[in-house]
């Protein structure tokens, strides 16, 4: 029998990936990230992580070597109806109980049974007992709800486990329950914190937080960079607590701007508070941006829609830019997003649009304006304002257009939610990039 | 000293990953997928993955842990320009050997030295030394080229051992010389397989595929589930080589219309061969469609535009859909796609057009048409046709998107690519969907 823990905290926690379609590439592992980011933000140490297959000797030649250490052990994967589901098996050899099951589930899967079972009769009964066998436990154990699926999660106290299905919507729908025995469980070592920071590349990031060129390794920090900017995780220990808040307010002072979760959220919300409707015009990023906002349901009061003008000709016969304008300036111009905006906001009647034109690349560049190039409009109808904009995000087509639509909508977050303030934004470092424009007589 | 391999070959591949930014959440390990897929399409098997920290005790531990196993090893991360970056020395204390430097490296470490080093005079040699580090290898050891960063991959061939860096880009581009070390070293025990089907469900895919009721576990059908369809992967061993064919053959004749790399790609394909020109009018997509087409480079000679008619107001105003088709038969119905199709070609000037409207939900559905549903238009100008389909996707509004999309640019493949004959393609399991609508006489 292995050790048995003391009724002290774990040290930190070691995570068991148990399933063969991970060790044989059939899926990605987004369990082990949302794991392991959950223990950075509680303060809580990842050991090491091991992935195996639904292998029963590998399985328990692994977990009685977790129990002989002092750490607190995770698994996902191998609760389940099918044969090779062995986790509830193995636990229960392992500590030489009997499975239980638990009522609740049992009452879950008849309902599945009555309502969803299409099985032909000949195989039916072997299909129910598969369903049923999700409902077992070890009788030393405690059964952790599960609302996405029928396998309950698995904590047993003496040994200091917890094991959860592998699928991610039920480790996410069992996770309140998990994290709770974690934190009772497990010490935790430091203090840690994520932000959001949007529009900020990692090397500018890094750059501006000088703080550890003195005092190396005192604060950890970790980057997880997205498409929208970077996920900053910091961390240190209670002792270092003076640097770790004065690291904050830094950030905060330096990126306050850029620091929000979603500003597509937040700019959906300005919109609904003030009754206001939103339009795109879109050319190189070809629908993303509209794309990216429709993702968010209930977007159809301030959503009337968006143009995709990729060609000219779309320009000038469907959002109305003028052919002198095209001709003179070029699409890719401060001119031609500025009139994009305008013609937009008559065709689709919307209160705020904003335009998008560049240069996507691989090719289409030039000297004056090469690949990475973009111009951005933005009218305003009420206030009878509009300002247009310029970037280079030369990164290649994929992360250009990724740049490009996320920063559109952060501008428009700092812009309108922010500071809400156009003079202070264009103040600013990103709002610099724009420089108001001003409108055509008709429209004053 | 661990056990040196023989020069037999390995069973398997044991993986070693090393990354405190992996246990500490910070970045999603998609170097794991991308290694256990290919392990699975040349038939290695993958026993055992772990992932650890940066800390070089359980480095090493791990290490002569893999080295006393029969398998290759095979380890990302811990080269690199830091002082975290501990896989070198650790592989020549473990050995016994020295670090030697890698005369081509150096090259390039100097030319990066030369045009990018901006480090201030009192850092830069401290600096200068760290990408210098990069370049050392065990001296047994053999230096992999990586023309996308500087610190080459190591193979050192007694111990069977492949070791290289974190970065995804660095891996695969390493990749070609890891996989060759891997293919002369490890066994390989199995047939395999892998299918891009799109537009097929997982439950219909498994129901059509009855061959492994009557020989359970003789092909291994692994399955991962994607926003377009599934990647279906199949591997036994030899013997079974006459069913492993049969099941080949069985999924070509039930699923050829939907294996293909990717529809958009041929879809472009078959549109720049034709000369033709496609628009996109789309409702609860807002975008979608249009972007996934745009994430393809080289786009513009083929797609003019698109128009995202999300309001009813926009397909009116627009689009041109009439006011008593919308009002009479709802957005979402045959006739209103039909019309949208229709009047986006007028707009975009485009040969094909397709169109899409429909309840992405959670809100917005009723008895008739539930939150699921979508019409799609295909008007083909040149040959003055059209039709209209009609799909139910209830899966929640990202599922709903992404099924919607993917599943018009599977239904243009299948109709102008994989059959080229539109009634024989009506005939089909998902064309049956779609049906010829009539045009307008102005337009016959």
């Amino acid at each position: 029998m292995p050790h048995l823990h003391e009724s002290i905290q774990s040290q930190g926690v070691r995570l068991l990936i148990i399933g063969s379609e991970v060790t044989q590439g059939f899926i990605f592992d987004t369990n082990t990230q949302f794991i392991c980011a959950a223990m950075f933000e509680i303060g809580v140490e990842v050991k090491e992580i091991r992935v195996i297959p639904d292998d029963k000797e590998t399985i328990i030649k692994t977990l009685n070597e977790f129990l002989s250490k002092d750490d607190f052990i995770l698994t996902t994967g191998g609760l389940g109806p099918t044969d090779d589901d062995l986790t509830v098996d193995i636990l229960c050899e392992i500590m030489n109980v009997k499975a239980v099951f638990i009522k609740d589930c049992e009452k879950r899967v008849k309902i599945v049974i009555e309502k969803y079972a299409r099985e032909a009769p000949s195989t039916r009964s072997r299909y129910e007992k598969r369903l049923y066998r999700q409902c077992r436990i070890p009788e030393n154990a405690q059964a952790l709800p599960n609302h996405a699926g029928l396998a309950p999660g698995i904590f047993i106290s003496d040994y200091k486990i917890v094991s959860l299905p592998g699928f991610p919507l039920e480790i996410r729908n069992i996770w309140p329950h998990a994290l709770e025995k974690i934190r009772q469980n497990v010490k935790s070592h430091f203090l840690s914190k994520t932000f959001n920071i949007w529009g900020v590349m990692e090397s500018i990031l890094y750059e501006s937080l000088q703080f550890s060129k003195d005092s190396p390794n005192k604060i950890i920090m970790g980057n997880h960079s997205l498409a929208w900017g970077n996920q900053l995780f910091l961390r240190t220990s209670e002792e270092n607590k003076v640097e770790y808040d004065a690291l904050i307010q830094q950030i905060h002072e330096k990126f306050g701007a850029n620091i929000v979760e979603n500003p597509i959220l937040a700019w959906i919300d300005h919109l609904k508070k003030n009754k206001l409707t939103f339009g795109a015009v879109e050319s190189c990023t070809g629908g993303y941006a509209s794309k990216l906002l429709t993702d968010i349901p209930g977007v159809s009061d301030i959503f009337p829609g968006g143009i995709i003008s990729y060609d000219n000709q779309i320009k000038e016969d469907v959002v109305g830019v003028s052919g002198k304008t095209l001709e003179k300036f070029g699409a890719v111009s401060r001119e031609t997003a500025l009139e994009m905006a305008l013609g937009g906001a008559k065709k689709l009647g919307s209160d705020i649009t904003i335009s998008i034109t560049g240069i996507a690349g691989p090719t289409g560049g030039s000297e004056e304006k090469p690949v990475g190039t973009v111009y951005f409009g933005i009218y305003n109808k009420k206030e009878k304002s509009a300002c247009t904009g310029h970037g280079y995000f030369p990164f290649g087509r994929e992360r250009f257009r990724n740049a490009v639509v996320h920063f559109i909508y952060l501008m428009l977050y700092q812009r309108y939610v922010y500071y809400n303030d156009e003079s202070l934004w264009l103040k600013t470092v990103q709002g610099q990039s724009f420089q108001p424009a001003s409108l055509p007589e008709s429209l004053v």
